[in-house]
């Protein structure tokens, strides 16, 4: 702690630390150049010589990644430090993003063609399931790499899972710690439950994405655009394969059905999972209840202004306020019109609506519903403290009392996360882009919606023409949102890399 | 608490309850009729028959508030419960504004004439020292008008510090309770002391106002434009009696002064008070100190920025930046130029520091430097938590443990800003404004600055072209802003009205 200790003495413990961490980002690698293998043999199977981008891309990236295992071998040991899980979390992603962007790099089709900045942003925006894109002309894509942008947003999307049952409680991050149970406790004994859980929770992930899948087939869409539409709507990343997105499908009710996979991803997986274990009682969790209540307010007041005012017939009222309401609520970024269309009012709305995000424990992002309910109770109970200043009031969610320190780090996640959100807004308008464009282009990439708002990057627009310097920043904001901000600002922390 | 309980027996508290509530407004509206006579005496003086305005409003304030007191004359008895103090607090505001608008409302001059909305608007505007506007051409407004119009600031600026002092401390508002002292205390004994500092707090408020009006009148102002300048500027109000505000002084270094006072307007009148007692610890309070640092820092890039863009010279560029940065934070709304037309970075920084605002305990508004602080303390310790999850970390505040439920109530006061601001942007842009006009015009409310941003109600702009409805909202919006937020939201919790 004092200015005299060496620097050894005090990054030491990187040397050494770093080598699980190096394991296994290794591990990440091989298993991103693993899934590369799909887009390369659907490249391969349909004729495409778009293949070859990802033919070099899994070579690379086997190559970096077995180097990695096979020279950090056995370090892992007892498992993770504190810190080690720190510095893996956003160390891994930042990998695979990058990893990932190789092929479109390589790819002779499009705007990320040769063009390092655009392609990291769409790699980062697919794999943090934010879905903003820098491509047009996406029917005239190869299909390898229509294919990898979805399969970037659905690995994302379980990964976000995992990280948020495993990770993110146990690391007491923006009150997660709520959420710690015995899945998220890594000691020796419950081991083969967590394998459990997890296993489980990848068989209702594959399950309700096959599940989407043989819907959207079944209503009209080909077979290649069902599946991968799968992919991106159950990891609620919004990635499409028309440029117009799911207004390409208006027929046989595809965007009701749409609109309810997306609430499907915006659910949290264990509920799922203790649902088909017969456990009735996750229907009753709060937090989808209120989710449920107040997508279901926001669609029937914004529906119920579409239909008076004219603009649509009563099934399309409906039907584009649910499935664009639903779209940004669960961070999908899905749109089937153009909203900004809809007047001042449909703007403030969806601007407003782009904080909210899902369930916790989903694949949706955003500032998420547990932690509004956090708020509230802090808020109601700060107003019965003002009338009984020397009352004590009892604070609870779901059925327990609420620990001081869960209410601090909620608190703490709305600070960090309105703060990233000025810093962000300020630095885009300084870089000349305006207040609607900046605003709203910091709120979809920190809480992983997709569209912003406005001409240029609005659900009708493209993410192409903004400044390199501001695709970077977005680029980052959509890793710090993914991450629930803390594990990827806990590296600013200077504290952090002292031993 | 059942619901089978009468009504009498729960809202019995308000018939006694309210008794020396309106004994208080009842004086409330003898001071603000007696304040009216000043104004009536100009306009005689100079020969304006405006003044008849002025003197209907004065019978009419001196009636009702006759009435008020005479009626409930010896209802103060033992002083006032915690819930007399909060209805008193909103309400008697609420009263003084809607006295002060009739004469506006009466006079044949300007947009306010005859016309309730802009004539609340412009009075609540004054009395909260907000300094947003619906008149134009001040250069042709009757001598009484502008004099009322500054008074109102110079009241509501007096009347801040007052409540900041004696009132939010010993309520629990916003953190205010770390500056709950002897002053604050409402016991016989120090009651002497109270009185004492009171006088000497409204006697520095009447020494720098009279140096201010002194030193403009030097500075080549006319003696009214100087008096009346000075009771917006110590204030932090922002009125002006010319269309295009202190743009319309440049020479003699008149704009350097006018920042100097503003900033003087911006720091807790109670270190003057410590400072002339021979205190020589109030210059190094935290937050007077991190307040100067804070605007010397922006100040210097801005001016920076401007001379290297080449927009002004070297004086100018850092006078301008100066001025207006120095309006804005606290909380004054002054302008010497457009700075709208700065470009977006700049939009970027204006829209930022209004939230800011000045220190507590001054006329400022805004969410002021010292919850910044707290924040800070707050969000510092919890990155170590995170670090050390096992770790006890003391948190302080001006050498001083910081508790729990001072953070609590400076965290609820954030919150519930942010809350009111999405609330009002969505609100205004409902009623079809443009988003940079609705997102400024609800911060500038909240904030008492004055100016928004964007064509409209910027800086070179005006009030009077919204719609009556956005008028309602924004004048709720300085009123709430004003008193701190939950003085007057309490009044929405049922809990409240029960007994």
């Amino acid at each position: 702690m004092t200015a005299g200790l060496s620097v050894t003495a005090r990054f030491g413990w990187l040397v050494g630390g770093a080598r699980p961490v190096l394991y296994l980002i290794g591990l990440v690698l091989l298993a991103t150049s693993g899934m590369m293998l799909i887009p390369m043999v659907v490249d391969l199977s349909l004729g495409s010589r778009d293949w070859q981008a990802f033919g070099w891309s899994v070579l690379g990236g086997t190559a970096l990644g077995s180097a990695l295992v096979y020279f950090y071998r056995g370090s892992l040991g007892e498992g993770l430090s504190l810190r080690q899980a720190f510095l893996l979390t956003p160390l891994s992603w930042f990998s695979a993003a990058a990893l990932s962007a190789v092929p479109l790099y390589l790819s002779p089709f499009g705007a990320t063609s040769g063009d390092v900045t655009n392609a990291f942003f769409e790699a980062m925006s697919g794999i943090t399931t934010t879905g903003s894109t820098v491509i047009s002309n996406l029917g005239e894509a190869p299909p390898g790499l229509l294919t990898w942008r979805a399969l970037l947003q659905w690995m994302g999307g379980i990964g976000i899972i995992a990280i948020a049952i495993a990770v993110l409680p146990a690391l007491g991050i923006g009150g997660m710690q709520l959420f710690r149970t015995e899945s998220s406790d890594r000691s020796e004994k419950v081991l083969p439950k967590v394998r459990q859980i997890a296993a489980a929770i990848g068989s209702v992930y594959l399950g309700i994405t096959l599940l989407a899948a043989t819907t959207y087939w079944l209503q009209g869409m080909s077979l290649f655009d069902a599946f991968l539409h799968s992919l991106t709507t159950i990891s609620t990343g919004g990635y499409s394969t028309s440029d117009s997105s799911f207004g390409n499908w208006e027929a046989n009710g595809i965007q009701w059905s749409a609109t309810l996979f997306m609430l499907a991803g915006g659910i949290p997986f264990v509920l799922y999972v203790r649902l088909l274990a017969g456990d009735a009682r996750a229907l009753f969790d709060s937090q989808v209840r209120r989710f449920v209540l107040f997508l279901g307010v926001i669609i029937l007041i914004a529906g119920t202004v579409l239909l008076v005012t004219g603009s649509y017939g009563p099934e399309a009222a409906y039907r584009y306020a649910a499935f664009n309401i639903v779209s940004v609520v669960t961070t999908t970024g899905y749109a089937t019109t153009d909203y900004s269309l809809w007047g001042n009012a449909a703007v403030a709305l969806f601007f407003g609506l782009t904080f909210i995000g899902g369930c916790t424990g989903s694949t949706a992002g955003g500032i998420k519903i547990f932690r509004f309910e956090v708020m509230y109770v802090m808020l109601k109970s700060h107003f019965r403290q003002l009338l009984y200043p020397n009352g004590v009031v009892a604070k609870t969610y779901g059925g327990k009392p609420l620990e001081d320190n869960v209410i601090g780090s909620v608190v703490a996640f709305f600070a960090v996360f309105f703060a990233a959100y000025a810093a962000l807004t300020i630095m885009l308008m300084a870089l000349g882009l305006d207040f609607l464009t900046s605003a709203s282009g910091a709120v979809t990439a920190l809480a992983n919606v997709g569209p912003g708002l406005g001409a240029t990057i609005g659900p009708a627009g493209n993410f192409s023409s903004l400044p390199d310097m501001a695709k970077w920043l977005l680029s980052f904001g959509m890793l710090l949102g993914r991450l629930e901000l803390f594990t990827v600002l806990i590296l600013f922390y200077p504290r952090f890399w002292r031993s």
